[in-house]
């Protein structure tokens, strides 16, 4: 079927090279900017606290007026309005510091006699007051830009008094369902014979979302060159294309000589398993990722070529969520093929999932995790520890 | 401040005891179902494939009719519409397998002539082609409850035709922001002296909706225990309420009073850092969290507190992205405290960060993830190997 089976590992990192991380902004509203990633740095527009601001509950002083306060040598200040030449003004943590004042004598270190406080201990200046701008200054730098927005940094942001941020666009990826045999997910269409429900694409899209991108799912093309062709050219501005074929029809494998015709055809045919018959090719500036037929190769051609491309693009780290587990059974691997297997996981033990092949999603549906078994590696031996990625 | 502090470890078992898993359930479009619960087993409503496949490209056969074909002795099978009684029929993979057909005989195994094709391998009954049900039979079980939906998971429902899912319903979290001196986040209005964007509770909000729950929250509310009563009052439908106090206001405590009063105060004060003043109760079947005002501290009672019990209620697992990194300096903790100590992320080291307080985000804004030290362990030294949870 494929003459020369390329390398995963350089297939990847040639398409890798070939592409990069988007570079378009767009501003959104910080309610919304979970996860998104900053296009340019942040300075703060206010200094915070914007007053000097008294950090514990007490008496706001001017430090000098407490030399020398000990118990046994207390210093009487006289409760006023401002602070300084002896005088002190009750505060609570929070509160703005009254004039004159440079430091807050803790409550407990305060007795009030009348009018008066007798201070038993003495304080430095700034002792227990924030200085204006201490916690963030005017003009500082708060964010770096590739910074991913977390609530805590929403947070900061919005006590900043900002309400938008300038984030990185999604990379844009166009999904191409392509099968005459197919009928549209979630439609209330009833099967003929010979007819399946288009799940790759869907698939795709979701995988598109979650890995960071924007995806555009465009409606089901039949098997036709032209209009197969027709799609792809009206979705070269997306960051990315992913074209499925039909989840069942193996020869018609029209995506391929299209890819070459239209632009570089780089890679037909790789050393995955599942997964061989992925493609790879640019069109323009624009990678192609045609995915093959049967739902788990496709799935497996998504975790390896996909997934790295959108996180990259998305400015994200690639880094899955991964558990050191037990290997309960051996994992047969293709020598010489990047081999995505799928294993169940239960407290700590790895079960690789057997599967006659990869046309059956619910082989899948009992799987938390894969082991990736490198091409140069010959299957995981029962009993090992393996990296299990779980499966997002 | 408090009489006697709570050990955390503890009361958050005592809190997750009075709670359960929500158990309501709602049906959602498949296309909106990434992250949702199973509330219930699903069966296929279809046999998958709905009818006999050819697996492979070639000609379906009758394989009784192909019985000791071999390249020597080949076998001569007449081209037809229908298989069986010396008849075949030609096949690509996917099509339906037509009438009287049991097998399917690969085309690298037949050699068309003329009106007839040469067999030269015997096939087996069922040989590629792939039976009614076979991939998934009408009434199997194909997902238990509690089975989270993923995208091949999606996939999978779409392929039996299914649109909708009924799945729990995530828990509601009403967030109860108070505190005179905060101004809404987001707002344009200027800040006066003295006040602050209140984002404990945005930053509650974002959390809850991260940790698999529904939050609502309210608007700001004054520091007058009858508005607060009557905040939670109206909100004592929700899974859970997170009442947020002033961003620097440490004495006006409002809200765990309340709790006592309005039901039950479990624990006030907490062997946390930070996060101390952190209050749990029960107010009929609702948890109540009061987080304590400052940001850091109020984001070190969220993972230590809301995230296991929101987590839980979602019928989701707790587990955090963890990453095994060396420590490069020491991590000083509180003896007999539960400390949520904050580290950069590089290259595998973790560096804590010194903050000398719990007041500043701007401190959280450079950390990568956070590592846990137990209440019995006094910190981490310089150079060991220590988990690092990311912060989400």
């Amino acid at each position: 079927m494929f003459k020369e089976l390329a390398s995963a590992t350089e297939s990847l990192k040639a398409l890798l090279e070939r592409c990069g991380p988007v570079n378009r902004s767009e501003a959104v509203h910080l309610a919304g900017a979970f996860g998104r990633v900053l296009y340019e740095d942040v300075s703060s527009p206010v200094n915070l606290p914007g007053f000097n601001r008294a950090a514990m509950d007490g008496y706001a002083v001017r430090a000098a007026d407490t030399r020398g306060a000990s118990p046994l040598a207390p210093v009487y200040l006289q409760i006023d309005e401002a602070a300084g030449e002896g005088r002190c003004v009750p505060v609570r943590t929070g509160m703005p510091a009254p004039r004159g004042a440079d430091a807050v004598l803790m409550k407990e270190d305060a007795l009030p006699r009348g009018r008066e406080v007798e201070a038993t201990a003495e304080v430095h200046p700034y002792r227990n007051l924030a200085r204006v701008g201490e916690d963030v200054a005017l003009g500082e730098t708060v964010f770096r830009e590739g910074h991913k927005l977390r609530p805590p940094d929403i947070a900061l942001l919005a006590s900043l008094g900002l309400s938008e941020a300038q984030v990185y666009e999604r990379p844009k990826v166009a999904i191409i369902p392509t099968g005459n045999e197919l009928v549209p997910p979630f439609s209330t269409q009833q099967l003929e014979p010979g007819q399946a429900r288009e799940t790759n694409g869907l698939m795709g899209e979701l995988y598109a979302k979650i890995w960071g991108g924007s995806p555009r799912k465009v409606p089901l093309v039949e098997d036709d060159p032209n209009l197969i062709k027709e799609a792809i050219a009206q979705n070269l501005d997306a960051d990315l294309i992913l074209i499925s074929g039909g989840t069942s029809v193996g020869d018609e494998d029209y995506a391929p000589p299209i890819l070459d015709e239209m632009g570089e055809l780089m890679v037909h045919g790789v050393r995955i398993t599942p997964g061989k018959p992925t493609a790879l090719g640019m069109i323009e500036k624009t990678p192609v990722i045609c995915l093959p037929g049967y739902p788990v190769a496709a799935l497996s051609a998504l975790y390896i070529f996909a997934r790295p491309l959108i996180t990259m693009m998305a400015h994200r780290t690639a880094l899955p969520r991964v558990i050191l587990a037990r290997l309960d059974g051996k994992i047969v691997s293709r020598p010489g093929y990047l081999t995505f297997a799928r294993v169940g996981l239960k407290d700590g033990v790895a079960t690789p999932i057997m599967t006659s092949g990869a046309g059956i999603l619910s082989s899948v549906a009992r799987a938390e995790g894969y082991v990736m078994v490198p091409e140069e590696v010959e299957g995981r031996e029962n009993g090992e520890m393996v990296e299990v990625n779980l499966i997002e």
